[in-house]
């Protein structure tokens, strides 16, 4: 059940709402409902999300500043600036900052495995 | 049910999925599976999206570059880059591009209104 109403226009900027911490990556959620989740995740180099899979949930990562090194069902690859991808429902998947600057992603999961 | 099997990682460079028409705003598909779906709008100056509501899917809209007027149950807002809007579900939702310089928006749609 969704537990709250909208009624106002919901807009975040995802520039101010981004953080790191020296500890490990940072996640940071933009919305959530029942049916979706956006988060930002703000990773120094070093940092990483371990593999790790999601039964019924896709996921798509968004590379909006940095290089990350992909690994999806088994595949891995460096994604830069402007590329987006895909982690489908119950693959394993992760992404790891070896690069020597930050990496900033967005990330959008459906359904939202937080909720129902 | 799903249609195809994904084998592979799959990426997309938004950069070069980016296509424009004088015509008419243009969507091209970045990613579609049952649960969602990630599409890129172009709107060149003039042109728009006209407000319109879908039940029971949420749309969340990421401004890549431009300016877009967005319309969110019957609230309007201006956003620009690094701007990430929620258009709940069953809300009317619409963007028009009122500036002079083209627009540019990634969009997420779950559950994916075009299945199921």
């Amino acid at each position: 059940m969704e537990s709250r109403t909208i009624n106002t226009l919901e807009t975040r900027n995802t520039k101010t709402e981004r953080r790191f911490s020296a500890e490990k990556m940072q996640k940071a959620n933009l919305f959530e409902t029942e049916r979706m989740f956006a988060d930002i995740y703000c990773l120094e180099p070093g940092q990483e999300q371990k593999p790790h899979a999601h039964v019924g949930s896709d996921k798509i990562y968004f590379v909006v500043e940095g290089t990350g090194r992909f690994q999806i069902g088994g595949e891995e690859r460096d994604l830069g600036p402007d590329q987006i991808v895909l982690a489908p429902a119950n693959l394993d998947h992760g992404v790891r900052n070896e690069s020597q600057t930050r990496l900033v992603l967005l990330v959008f999961m459906a359904p939202n495995p937080n909720k129902g």
